[in-house]
Order: structure tokens, then C-alpha cells, then sequence
């Protein structure tokens, strides 16, 4: 796997079970997967001659995040090391420009946008798109709010043209909730779809999902399912695929971003499903069947746990663990920075009420943000 | 954890979303745990020099087996290394000599027993119990049916003490079946009981466990549990109990064998508990309030995966992972040979024949006993 981070700890986690042998590149041997694995290259995904030599002997190479460039991708697979997702699907996660002209070409409802070429031009399409504010964002680069501005003038709009990076703009849609789609697809053509969950955002950063969301029509979270199983098959997508989506206040869908790979608002599977996405990565990504993807309890809550003003979050863990019993943390193995996404709590439950205020209040203490 | 084996990788494997860095003593860099933990120390449990060496910068030290010379033990202690479960718990698994006195003193029912001196002194043990057949046990070493004797004469009672270990001489017991109660105990003495399981065994090895043992009536459920309860607390063990247990014919419970440590009639909980006896393991041994040992479903049902004549199960995976999406695989890195404990499969659901078919057919066919 290539990438330290949490997705590849917790991918290492799910695969100790399955006996397989998990080799990592990792940026430092301090990462989070690092930490937890026991064969780990250190060195820079970006460097051609580091990947080829982290491949060899490898069955199979996947990634804890899109950020490989796509050549070095296809220079893997000349080599004759499968690449999974491979370029051809990955380039729509590497590059937002992209991944809008394919969707748009296989008719999965977006919101209106169009890569832009200055601030001007950003007017121009605020003017088409109803008018401001516009999203405006690097078409590579991004994640967590990073590399997207809401913008409300032709000042605003000159920002994000600096990375010297396409920039797409996009209307700022009128959405009710965002929900995501999680599917795991295998090279053989087989698909599973986990239900739809409710993902809420703070400041860009995914902070809670419940699974499933609630009070969803059964006919668009059967729209949503579907729209996501065809992405990934009409991309090609082998392993995870996670799909956000916009609801609109009219009962619409529209795809807002899509990731392949394990994803933030698919943390629930681990203690809500029969298989946890990771599992069902891993699955794909060796061309095993797939395990199945249904709750095993009516309500799971996921709560992200973002690092506070404590820089060791040990001593939460006496209060957290005696308060819940069944609380399920997430932690990992992160330096505590203000901000820094350093865990999840999971929570499962028949009444959602009460295991919506377990996940909030694990988080929120083991953030420190409350002390009882 | 000192001890590379499969208990130490899946309490590694729990271990990694507590965000806790595991430091594992193995004897080999191949032994199980060895190719899942980044921070591996290849040594000699036996060598006291190693063990300081290893012990150097760790919280806490925890075990995979009962192996390590008990002197050795308080070494550590005496560095002021805690030690859980400590030396005066651990002497009771390690030498079941020990074990049977400490029963004894605290009134807890066993098997009738007695060291034995010499074969003649067998003979006439087996004329204070009732006669031939009688089982003679070194009272250190054994595991899996290693270093125990059914004995029917004075000439079979000669191998035991070939070892030149004291040898321990108990009843046969007429048992209708095999129960074992786990418990799970911190230092601060908070303790957590799973449900009593159902073990059968297959020539000395464990085979099947049930959860919960079926048809157990609930007294003597209670009883089982009460006992299991009082024995960690009176032993002052820390972390995982198993006590193994024989069902009579008459209704009573007799304790057979004690192990401190996460124990294969408790792998079950891994998949059918809200908190796995690995992950409660770890939380008594960091002191950590503990988890809801409640089952999630009515009836799990674990099978070992013993080795076969295949020497690669990769294939395997394909048929078993196809005809049950639900079914829960566990590897172990192990190479393949015959009769090896090599893994397990758990299955989950509320028909319990349903549930134990699924288990036993995805066990022999991951063996090869079976192929279709």
C-alpha cells in the first residue's frame, strides 16, 4: 500500500486477518500506518525509482491516497505490478477536471461547472451559474477542504488561480445534506453497496456520519446505491469508491466528489456492518469474493476525533471507556495538533438518539472541548 | 508481549485502534506477530539478559503463553517493570501442580488428584479414584494435549516421568461435555464475564466452541461464571482467564485447566461480542476501564482451521469467501502443516444449525477434508 496514513493502518488492521503479508511506503516511519506494520519502505511516492523498487515482489499495489501521479501509475503496470484502482480509474479521484468531463459524459447528475481560466472567467460563470458565491477548485491537490474557496467577487476569485493548477468552478448548491455512497467493486466485475449514510461537515472536514441516514426516501438512497455501483463500473474503479453527494431541497442527487479508496464516511462498517469497507478493500484489491456489506445493528454513528489543546489523549480514555462500554475508538497513533483529524469514535445502537450523543460526547471530550 | 505467536498478533491486531505502540519478544522474525508489529525483537523468552533488554522502555509486559521462567518474572518486577498478569497469578498456569493446591485451598471443585511420585504411586492413585483409566499431566509444559497421558496400567504410567517434571495424577472424569469461563480482570480489580462457551475437542485439541454453551442451564451458567470470577480475583490475575471446565453427568462444574491469557475458546468473541477478548485483554493490562463482554448476536460459533494437505489456503479463501459473504476468516501466517493450528473461521446468526454448518464446512474445506 502505498501512503502511511490512517487508511493504511486500519487497512493493515483488516488484513492481519486474512493472512496476508502488507508492505507499505511510507513518507516517515513515524506515519500512522508506519507505526503498526512491519515491512515499511520509507521514501517518496513521487520518485519513479522508489515505487518500482517498493513494488517488486508485490502482487498487487494500492494506495492510501490519489496523490501518485498517474504516469508513474502506468510505468508500474509496464513493469507488470497490478495497479489497483488502476490509472484509468484513478485519474478521475487524481484530477477533479477529469473526473466532471467522464460524469458528465456518462450522464451521473453534477452540480453546473467548467474549468475556468482566470477571475474573469470565474465571473463569467457566476453570471451563468445564477450568480455568486461559486466554488471555485485546484482541479489536483485538495482534500479536506484544502484547495477549495467559496468565492464572492473577482478579488476573491484570484486565489486559487496561484497554484499555478486548472481550476474548476462550480455552483454552490442549494443541498438540504450531503450523503455519501460507498461501494466496493472487484476486478471480476463484483459489487457490493453499503447503505447510504448522512455525512455532516465542519469547516470542510467531515465530522459525524450515520448510517444509515435517516429518514431518506427509500428511492433515492436506492438512486444513490445505483449511481454509485455505475461509477464504478463505467470507471473501472477496483476496491473502495466512495461517492458524496449533495440532496437538494427538490429531491435530487448530485455528485459532489468521488475517493477510491477507503473512506472517512465509511469508518462506520468497522463496528456497524457485516464487513467493514476496509475488509471489503482488501477483498477487491486481491480479486477475492466480497463480504457482505449490511448493518449489523439498526443505527451506527461516527464521530471524527480532531486533535485539541491535549496533547496526549490517554487520560480521556479512563472517562470515555468507563462512561460507554460499548464505545469504539479509533485512535491513530497521530501527533495531536489542533485540527488534525488524530481519530474516530464508532457507536451503534437501536435508539439513534442515544447513540448519536455517545459518539458526540466521546469525541468531544476526548478533543477536550468538555471535561465531564 | 513476550511470545510471537497468534494470540499476540490478534491482540496486536486489537491493539492497533487504541493507538498503542506494541513491542513484541519473538523467537523468530517468522512466528506469527512477528509479520504484522513493526517494533519486533528477535530473542530467547528463557534468557533473563533478553528479556531486560526487551522490557527496557515498555509500560507494561504481557504474554502470549505461560512459558517464562517465573523467576525471570520477578526479575522484571524487581526493575519495576509491572508485569500483568504478574508472577504470583502466572506460577498457577505454569505449573499445574500449583494451580491444584491454590484450587483446593480456596474450595473450588476439581477433578480428584494428587502428585505422584513414581508409576507404582500411580497405581495407587488410580485405587483412591476409582481405578484405571487415570491421567497423569507434567505439571509444566504442556499445551494442546502435549504433555498429558491417559493411563491404564502400571507400564503406560512410566512415559510421564520420562521428563523428569513432577507428574500430577487426576480422575478421569465422566463429563457429558466441556465448558470454559472467560473472564477478563483489570489491576484496579474491575472484572467482565463472558458468556459460557461450549468447547469440543478433537484428540486433545480444541475443535468447535459454541456461544453460548447450548442448552446450559442458568444456574449453572451462573455458577461457571461466579467461579471463573472468583479464581481471577483470588489468583489476583490481570487480564484474560479462560477457565476450561467439565460438564458431569450429575450436573456439577470441575475446573480442569486454567490459562492467563487470551484463550481459543474465547476467538469468538471477535466476532460475536460487543468487546473481543483481545481487546479486553489489552485494555487490563493498561488498566483501562474494561468492555461489554455481551454477545452481539444469539449464537456464534468458532472452528479451528487446522493444517492440511495444502500447503498454500490462498484457494480456498475463493469457494469459502463466495458461499458465505458473512463468514469471518482468521489466519494466522502460519506455514501449513498437519494437524497445526493454522487459523479459524467464525460464523454468526440466530439458527444455531445454520450457524455451525457454515463454520464447520468453511474449517474442513480451508483444511482440504473436504472440496466441495
Amino acid at each position: 500500500m502505498v501512503g502511511g496514513g490512517q487508511l493504511a493502518r486500519m487497512t493493515h488492521e483488516a488484513g492481519i486477518p486474512l493472512g496476508i503479508r502488507f508492505k507499505l511506503l511510507s513518507d516517515t516511519p513515524q506515519d500512522s500506518a508506519a507505526q503498526v506494520v512491519n515491512d515499511v519502505v520509507v521514501g517518496d511516492y513521487r520518485d519513479l525509482d522508489t515505487l518500482r523498487e517498493f513494488a517488486r515482489g508485490c502482487d498487487v499495489i494500492t494506495f492510501d491516497h490519489e496523490h501518485v501521479p498517474t504516469e508513474h501509475l502506468r510505468a508500474l503496470e509496464a513493469d507488470g505490478i497490478p495497479v489497483r484502482p488502476g490509472p484509468d480509474a484513478l485519474v478521475h479521484a487524481h484530477d477533479k477536471g477529469v473526473m466532471r468531463a467522464r460524469l458528465d459524459a456518462i450522464g451521473v447528475p453534477c452540480p453546473r461547472h467548467r474549468i475556468v481560466s482566470d477571475p474573469a472567467d470565474a465571473v463569467a460563470f457566476a453570471a451563468e451559474a445564477g450568480g455568486f458565491p461559486v466554488i471555485l477548485k485546484t482541479v489536483r491537490g485538495g482534500y479536506d477542504g484544502k484547495g477549495v474557496w467559496v468565492v464572492r467577487s473577482e478579488d476573491e476569485a484570484a486565489e486559487p488561480f496561484r497554484a499555478g493548477v486548472p481550476v474548476l468552478a462550480e455552483e454552490k448548491v442549494d443541498f438540504v445534506r450531503e450523503l455519501a455512497a460507498n461501494v466496493v467493486r472487484s476486478p471480476s466485475g463484483q459489487a457490493v453497496s453499503y447503505p447510504v449514510v448522512e455525512s455532516q461537515q465542519v469547516n470542510g472536514v467531515c465530522d459525524t456520519v450515520i448510517a444509515p441516514a435517516p429518514n431518506l426516501p427509500e428511492e433515492l438512497a436506492g438512486q444513490a446505491q445505483e449511481l454509485a455501483l455505475r461509477i464504478a463500473e463505467e470507471l473501472g474503479v477496483v476496491g473502495h469508491l466512495a461517492v458524496e453527494l449533495f440532496e437538494t431541497a427538490d429531491g435530487r442527487i448530485l455528485v459532489n466528489e468521488l475517493a477510491m479508496r477507503p473512506h472517512n464516511s465509511g469508518h462506520w462498517t468497522q463496528d456497524g456492518a457485516m464487513t467493514s469497507q476496509f475488509a471489503n478493500h482488501v477483498r477487491a484489491v486481491l480479486d477475492l469474493p466480497l463480504g457482505d456489506p449490511r448493518p449489523r445493528v439498526k443505527w451506527t454513528v461516527m464521530a471524527n476525533v480532531l486533535g485539541g489543546d491535549y496533547p496526549d489523549m490517554y487520560q480521556g480514555y479512563l472517562h470515555c471507556m468507563a462512561r460507554d462500554p460499548q464505545l469504539k475508538i479509533h485512535m491513530y497513533g497521530k501527533d495531536v495538533k489542533p485540527g488534525r483529524k488524530v481519530g474516530h469514535v464508532n457507536t451503534y445502537g437501536d435508539d439513534l438518539d442515544d447513540v448519536r450523543e455517545r459518539a458526540r460526547h466521546a469525541a468531544d471530550y476526548l478533543r477536550g472541548t468538555i471535561t465531564e
